[in-house]
Parts: C-alpha cells; sequence; structure tokens
C-alpha cells in the first residue's frame, strides 16, 4: 500500500484512532474537525476523506467531496433516509463507500451466513422441512452509544432476509459493557443452534479497516459502494479468484 | 424419501433414537445388540446399517456389512487407528460413511470455516499480516463421555490446519452440563475475535441425519465416504451448483 | 411434603406440567379453564390455588381465592398496576405469593446478586472509587412471548437497583431460542467483568417450583409475600439459620 | 491508603504492570529482576514484597522477606508442593499472602458460590433431592501460558469440594484469545443451570488488586493468609460488620 493523503473528518474515537494508526503506517493524514470544515475551494484535497464524525456533519462533507472530486468513506452509522439519499447523489460525482462497520470479522461473518443461507435456501428449495433456520441478531455496544439497534445489526438482518426470504424473529440491543461492539447471528432449528459471534475489543482494529478501505477508494469508480463489496474486490484482485469459495 | 429397512446396531442414546425416529417416519428399523450380532448367513440383510454402538463392536460390524454387501454409516467416534483400517478395508466392498457427528449444523459450521479460511488465506498470500488468526476448538459433552477431545473436534481442528496451513493453539474439552453437546471454533486476530458455536440439545437431531445419510448411503459407490462430502452430493443434487457458494 | 389438593388455573405450557409433575409426585389437582372458573359455592376448595393462566383472568382467580379463603400462587407474569393492586387487596384476607419466577436458579441468582451488593456498596461507602459495576440485565425468551421486558429481569434490575442505589445501564430483551429462558447478569468494573447467566431449558423446572411454594404457601400468613421471601423462609426452617450467609 | 515502599520482584506482564501503576498512585517502587535479587544485607528493605516473577524465584525472594522481615505478597502461580511448603516455613516469621488471583471479580465470584453453596447445602441436608448441582470450572488464558489448569482454577475446584462435599465434574482448560483470563464456574441442575463467569481483560486490574493487598499486608500479622481473607478482612474493617451478607 503506497502513502495517502488522508482527510478524516471527526476527532472521536475512531477519527483518533484513524489518526494515529495512518500516521504510524507512514501516511500523511488532515483531521478536520466537523463543525469547522476546511474551503474545498483554498485547502488542497487529500487522496480520500474519512468521514469518522456524525450524521450532522454529513451535508458539510458531501460538498467537500464533491468540489475536491475525491472518494468518500463514510463511516458513520445511524444516517437516516435523507442522509442516505445524499450519499446517493453524491454517488453520481464520486466515489462513496459505505461503511458503517469496518472490520474483517464483519466481512467474514456476512460471508459465512451467505455460506449458511446458500446451504439451507437449498435443502429448503428440495423440499426439505425445518431447513431454514429462526435467526436473530444481537448486538452490544457501550452504553454511550444513543441509537439501537446498530446499523451493522440492521445490516446483519436485512442480509439474512434477502438471502433466505425469511424475516429474523428479533433483532436486540444490549447497551453496557466495554468498548466496542459485540454483533451475533444466532440460528436455531429444531434441537440445534448455531451461533456466530464477532467481538471488536479495540478501536484500532477498525482504524485498520477504514484506512485499507481508504486505500482501495481512490482505485473505485464513481458510485455507491458498500465496504463488503469492496473487500470482495480486494480479494479478487489478491487470488484471481479468491473471491469465490473454491470447494 | 423412499421406505428403508435400517439395521441399527446398539440399544444405547443413539440407537434408541434412531430407531424410534425411523419407526416414526415409516421406515423398517432392526436393532441389534452389539453382543449378540445377527448370523448374515441366515439373517436377511437390511438395507444399510448404522453403527451407534462402540469401538469393540466394529470388527463384528464390519463382517456382517461384508457378507451382506450392505453400506455401513459409522456414528461411533473415538476410533483408534487399526479401527480406522478396519473401515477402509471394508470400503473396498461396501459403502462405508465415516459420520461421528451427524448434524446439519455441524456440516454448516464446518462449511462456514471454509468460507472464512479461504478469505484470511487468500489475504495472507497477498502479503496481509496478520490475516489468519488464530484458532481453537472447545467442546463440551456431559460427563459420562469418556474420551477426551471428541472426533468432531479433531476433526475441526484437523480441517483448520488442512485449509490454513496452520496448527490451531489448542483443542479443549469440558465434560459438564446437559446432553447432547456443544463445538466451538473460536478464531482471533489482534483487536477482534469471531466464534462459531454449534449446540446440540436433543439426541433426535443426530438420529435425524443418520437416517437422512443411511438413505444416501444405499446409493454411494463402494468406497470411504465423510459425512461432510455425503451432504456435499445431496445438496449438489438438490440445487444442481447448490454445493458451491455463488456469490 | 405431604400430600396436597392443588387447584391450577389455565392448561398452557405452565399449567399442564403442573399438573403432570403434581400428579406424578402424588398430589390431586384439578385444572380450571381460565374462562370458565368454577362457582366457589358449589365446588369444593383446594389447598392452593396456583394461577398459570393470564394476566386478565386475574379478577376470577382473586375472587375464586377470596371466597374460598385459600392461598394463591400467582405465576403469572405482565402485570399491569391495577393487577398488582388486585393482588394487594388479595393480600387482605388470604395469603398472596407472588412468584413470576419460580426456580431454584434465579432465587441463587438474586442471592449472589445480594452476595456482590453486599461487597461492592461496603467499599464504595467506605470511598473506594470505581467498586459500584455498570450493571445491565439481558433476558432471552423464545419469540411468541409477547411482552418485553420480562418480569423477572425488571425484577434483577429493581433488585440491583435498591441494593446499590444505581440504576442498571440496560435492560435488554431478545426474542428467539428454545424454552424457556435465559436471565444474565452483566457487571462491568474497569478492565474487567462478572456475568450471572441462568438458563432454564425445561418448564418442569418451573413446575416444580411452584409445587414446592405451592406446599409452602398453605402455610403462610395472609399478606402479600414474593417468592424468594418464601425460598428465603423455608431455608431457614430447614437450617435453623440456613438462610443466613454464615462466612 | 498512605504511600508505600513496594518491592516488587520480576519484570513480566504483572510486575510492569504494579510498577506503572504503583508510581502513578505515588509509591515508591523497586523492582528486582529475579535471577540477581537484591543482598538483603546491604539493601535497604522495602515494606512489603510483591512476587510477580515465576515459581523458581521463590527461594530467594523467601530469603529476601526472612531477612528483611518484610511482608511478601506472593502472586505468582503454578508453585509445586515443595514450593507451598516453603511459604508456610516463611509464614513463621512474616506475614505471607498467596494471592494466585488479585482481583476483585474473582473475590465476588468466590464469595457468590459461597452464598450459593451455603443454599443448595442447607436444602440438601434437609432432604431436598437434587439440590447440590453438578459443578465445573473452565478457565482460559492466552496460549502463551504453559501450565494448566490455573492456580485460580484449581482454587474455585477446591472451594466448591469443601463447601458441598461433592467434587466438581471437571476443570477444563483452554489456551487461547487475548490477555489476561476468564474462569467460569458452572452449575447445573435438572432443567437448569448458572454460570458465574468472570473476565479479566486488562493487567492493570491485578496490578491494582496486588497493590492493595500489599498495602493491607503491612498491617498484618506472621503467618500465611489467602488473598481472599484479607479481601474479608479488609471489607469487616470498612463496614463494621461489612464483610457478612446481612440480608
Amino acid at each position: 500500500m503506497s502513502e495517502l493523503v488522508l482527510g478524516v473528518v471527526g476527532w472521536g474515537r475512531l477519527g483518533t484512532a484513524v489518526h494515529d494508526l495512518a500516521r504510524a503506517e507512514g501516511h500523511e493524514v488532515r483531521v478536520y474537525a466537523s463543525r469547522t470544515l476546511p474551503n474545498p475551494r483554498t485547502e488542497a484535497a487529500p487522496d480520500v476523506v474519512v468521514d469518522c464524525s456524525a450524521p450532522a456533519a454529513l451535508t458539510g462533507v458531501a460538498e467537500l467531496c464533491h468540489h475536491w472530486r475525491r472518494p468518500l468513506v463514510q463511516c458513520v452509522s445511524g444516517l437516516d433516509e435523507q442522509q442516505e439519499a445524499m450519499l446517493s447523489r453524491l454517488g453520481r460525482s464520486v466515489a462513496v463507500v459505505a461503511a458503517p462497520n469496518l472490520t474483517l470479522g464483519n466481512y467474514l461473518l456476512s460471508r459465512a451466513m451467505r455460506c449458511i443461507a446458500e446451504v439451507v435456501t437449498t435443502m429448503a428449495r428440495a423440499g426439505v422441512t425445518g431447513a431454514v433456520p429462526e435467526a436473530a441478531v444481537f448486538e452490544r455496544h457501550p452504553a454511550r452509544k444513543a441509537h439501537r439497534p446498530s446499523t451493522t445489526a440492521v445490516q446483519l438482518s436485512g442480509l439474512w432476509t434477502s438471502l433466505t426470504e425469511h424475516e429474523v424473529s428479533d433483532v436486540a440491543s444490549l447497551r453496557a459493557g466495554d468498548s466496542v461492539s459485540d454483533h451475533e447471528l444466532r440460528l436455531g432449528w429444531d434441537g440445534q443452534s448455531l451461533a456466530l459471534m464477532h467481538t471488536v475489543g479495540s478501536m484500532r482494529t477498525a482504524a485498520a479497516g477504514a484506512i485499507g478501505i481508504a486505500a482501495a477508494a481512490t482505485h473505485l469508480p464513481v458510485g455507491v459502494h458498500h465496504a463488503h463489496d469492496v473487500f470482495d474486490q480486494m480479494l479478487a484482485v489478491m487470488g484471481g479468484d479468491g473471491g469465490k469459495d473454491q470447494r
């Protein structure tokens, strides 16, 4: 990974972690406070903008990226519909990566879910009764996280439904305990269950994902991309056919 | 699934559960006590033999299947090397399914492990440091289960090593709690972890797997097959290409 | 425990389990459907009434107990304030045991919580900073359980607050998985955590608690009693001073 | 807590954490490498010695404390019988605190176990069948921890046996995952279970316990004391009668 100029919005936990790690990895980092964003006409553009602030900053951040014609890695979760629409509009002029969860483990959890869903829906279509399990998503974040459920939990739940055409029975949230987060997919059949549990213990883990995706974003075409699709493409490049399960 | 004549060896928990469920599903079931196996010359052959007894019975069970020319579903775990060799020899004359774990959940756990291993080894080969996690396997069975670790845990551990070329850090066993079993794969990276946890709460779950595999075994070619390969083939038949992850 | 005549209201899961177990233990059991309660003037009174039906039946059940002058073990959870007030009024004429959770494990979880709260509040009063942990309660019931959080979870949370004068950070509910229930108290300090997790896997467990409390209720004075206070008294009788921690 | 002069043996993880935290709290700290212990005739004595090194250093450490007539807080786990005997001999001349686990959470887990054991043994003595649960202990430490099971797990298991006169069904160890450790007591009855799970995520947590116990040790009489007895006494001093469960 060659050196980047990273523009980071927000001095919160994630912004600080991205700053610290990117500096340690030899990148140039410019952190912008979300309330005093730079003037894109007078301030030189970074290679990519990583938004680690809050939903309210999105209007200004989108303007920045649009004027600079620089890709945006959007790490803020809890966007409302209007803000999602704003991302879509921005995606007409630059590459936007929607990245509410930046960790390898979340990507692997989603991949494993796809793999399981593939088997059980094949069985169901072949007439095996009871093949599709009851599914539920549980997530935990520290008490200071206000909105619930987390965007990651909503996406896991939505992915399950799109893969299996079955709604999850519940998406539950607990606000307690340490940083950073737990996300759990619970699958239950008659007489057995399978749980996939992802725990992030360090903000540095999310920061590493953000930097990796920011580097990839500089090569992405205009449009809105999901972080997992970017991971898919990175793997395909790495492995030739590495994005596919080869068994 | 058309009606079968099932020969079940052993009146233990699993044998009894297979008997009860197979009867309820309309199959004919003959249960043989492991110490007084029938004479294959005078007793009519079932369609398939399901061994639910103990390692010590294997010599007699193998003779039965060889004389009857009937497939064997071998559900007994904890076989030693000599007994594994006996299965291989039997595999020259009939179809043998090595099935120490008969549950859908165990199959899905293995599939998910393959899917995850594929990603992390692709990353590692591309030079991403720290992509392959520390892996460990934990299993729990009730206190009455003597040998440890379980064959299923050993196989999960071996599968991880064969997929990633990394040894697991530990295979740990706890002997306590209720029937039937827990098996857990723990993956740890710097700052995050992913656990896959399979719990079987009912012997009926294993029995359902045994009957499904027994039905499939009547169509298998001579040779030793692993239960998961049989599941793979069943899925391929069900889905056309359903045995492959299509994403 | 001598033989009882148990009047059970409701033919649901708990009512059926109480009926089956009480019969097996040699008690006489009369089950009343909640919509067609008997006429207390013409029907002979049982020794004790165990209400396993639903909040809506309470008016009729309270009338029954009042006229019969027989104790009520109230196992229904999710009562509203008006229904709680009805229990209080009934407690003027007969013994009422409020028993939303009838299991030994729930009692032990509460006892352990008291024991822990005693230590940390003593430390806090002595000026040790950070001694009182962040507390949270998590509960899980199958998807068919409508109301959330469970009465048991609310009581655990309320007990923590009354013991420590600290609010819990969250009471979270998941509706998924098997019968019967999980209840978990999570305590978190800087750098360490302690979780107490109670799992009930069989309705028979709750039924056993109901029968034990019903037997005790026949000796209780008029008034409203909490199931845990009844356990305390049963232990005090058993052990002399067994209700107190003697260390 | 007034300022102490702490002598710390060993520059490992715990020794370093004790050094850093004690300095931050305003104590004077002298760290001795376990292979080049000071000469007690020429080097001034600290107020208390905290041994954070390894079993092999015990002979030298015991000599130091004996000559200095200073209390020893022994944090090293995995001592053999001979080394335990050495501690006993040292306990004739100075106060020795055997402290293989220094955390508040471990103390609270043991207190909760006592509280639960008190109830179930009272029930068992009164003739309630099935009151005493099957118990098992599970512990996890990172792969680098060589000996298994941990001393803490052995002590939890021994405490259960001494309280209930029942052996635990298993003490299981997993060597994987992050620092510092998990210890879990699993109790199982017919149809329900209760688990108490203590997780330490930071070496600073253990260091805080070590410093607290070291301060207390300067007031202890000659003899060998268990860390939990010291906690009991500290609580009794704090609360008047706070060391007892007052319910």
